[in-house]
């Protein structure tokens, strides 16, 4: 088979960018041509653990029908979060920990896909399934990508194969996880050095819901006054940028990542579904949800249904 | 967690059978409570399987939300192939070896597919991955369901995955594959004994395919008269049937097991799609292809790929 492109979805986190990685690395144990490579640049959490392993950035693409006729998707699924030609290559393996939506293939695939806190733990139940070995430096880097998923095992998407995946990794690369991992954490969450634009679109992630367009990033602080405080330059960016690319609603999710509660800033309609969401009334566009971290299994769901009641 | 059901698609087949008791074994020995059912009654050849292993046919089901809140596809994905209200239960498993095409869930979940040539064979390396041992009698019939997806390994959707498979079931359950799955293939073509509208709804499943709803089966046989000398009936019942659920397009695919070659039986419009599909002129709304005898892999992805280009 001729190469193919590996990549996480837009807006990379360390997870999307790690598990390119470590799924090129063990395709290439099998045998097979492969390139792990982005959607974008690494953010500030990912520049950290990249150089503290000594690990050079992936390439960034914009397209892959120009390169390869064959892609595997890591830490996504849904053809909005991807690559923007995805519909002209032939997606022939998936390794995910979402949701599955807005996902088809004509032919069948790998699809790899479990419940758990981080595409690196399932990628290291593979690696042991294969009985391929993971050298020191990639158990750093999924190691890594565990703990900025979980916020070092602490939000509810945590299972107890992340839990077992961070001991056996922390045992291959020789890492205290705690010590590292709050100074990886507190690294992703330098916000005074980012505009608000870049707070805002910093992981933001598109979903359709019941034929409306929604927008949610989350920024990650250790004091979310960090973030309220800008509040009325990042709504500015959210009404702009919904303008510009016709989101019918943005939500931006503040979470503090040492207490695990955020707080919600909300623009656009219908505001009211939010509110049915998560039980909760706006004051000023804005909503605190204590003990939400997680995007993925505390905020898309119960919104989804609100959408769909 | 409370009970799920697991099924395999409707008009099931060995392998939806088999297979949906193959995954709640292996989800019983994890100590989750769950219930083998089917979405129809087993077919001829099916029948001789469990009758040769002194097995029940699994109970069938019309719907899944009056019993649980939670169910496992087996063999399927695409919601028109499953059971009526999957809308209004959470799917958390998938185990199939079929495109992803018309499958959404709200939740992250289990799902495992790979392309080879049966379910049977990607949960013989589940059951390998997870040291759970396969009973015999289990053995027998998870070979079974191989052999009959594969035509005894003649298809091309044989892999080597499935070739591995077929050896280690044997080796466990004492049997000569050749010998026995030419028994079992003809105890499925017995097509005398069925009347024209048994013989078209036998395995048909339904597909969108760029807006038009198409309904396609596939009748095995030893002798590709014993089929076309019934086509007039068979017509008959295909534009019935389009007629009574709004199908546009019917086509059933007459497949000799012997020797591979398989002749398309087309009803409905738009055939000029069906002649682009394939390269072919029907002729009395027939055409012949030779070495195609996979539904999945050398029908399904053409025909697709004809409708949307």
């Amino acid at each position: 088979m001729s190469k193919a492109l590996i990549f996480g979805h837009q807006n990379p986190d360390t997870d999307a960018i790690v598990a390119a990685k470590a799924f090129a690395y063990f395709q290439t144990q099998k045998g097979l041509d492969v390139e792990a490579v982005a959607l974008g640049e690494p953010n500030m959490e990912t520049n950290y653990v990249l150089n503290h392993f000594d690990e050079p950035a992936p390439r960034v693409i914009k397209t892959a029908s120009n390169e390869v006729d064959h892609v595997m998707l890591v830490d996504h699924n849904e053809a909005q979060q991807s690559v923007s030609d995805l519909d002209k290559v032939t997606v022939t393996n998936v390794v995910d920990h979402h949701r599955i939506a807005n996902f088809e293939t004509k032919m069948p695939l790998y699809y790899r896909a479990e419940p758990v806190g981080c595409v690196s733990t399932i990628l290291t139940e593979m690696f042991d399934e294969e009985k391929i070995e993971i050298p020191a430096k990639l158990a750093g880097l999924m190691l890594s990508a565990i703990i900025s998923d979980t916020l070092l095992l602490q939000s509810p998407t945590t299972t107890d194969k992340d839990r077992e995946a961070v001991r056996a990794l922390a045992e291959i690369a020789d890492i205290d996880v705690q010590s590292y991992g709050i100074e990886m954490l507190k690294a992703g969450t330098n916000l005074a050095a980012k505009t608000d634009k870049e707070l805002i679109d910093g992981d933001a992630k598109s979903f359709d819901m019941a034929g409306k367009s929604v927008r949610i990033g989350q920024i990650n602080t250790v004091d979310l006054n960090e973030v309220l405080d800008r509040q009325a330059g990042l709504e500015k960016e959210m009404n702009d940028e919904m303008a510009a690319d016709g989101y019918d609603l943005f939500i931006t999710l503040a979470t503090n990542v040492l207490n695990s509660d955020s707080e919600l800033i909300v623009a656009g309609e219908p505001k009211s579904v939010v509110e049915t969401a998560f039980n909760t009334k706006l004051e000023n566009n804005r909503a605190s949800l204590p003990g939400v971290v997680s995007r993925k299994k505390q905020v898309v769901p119960p919104l989804t249904a609100a959408f769909e009641g």
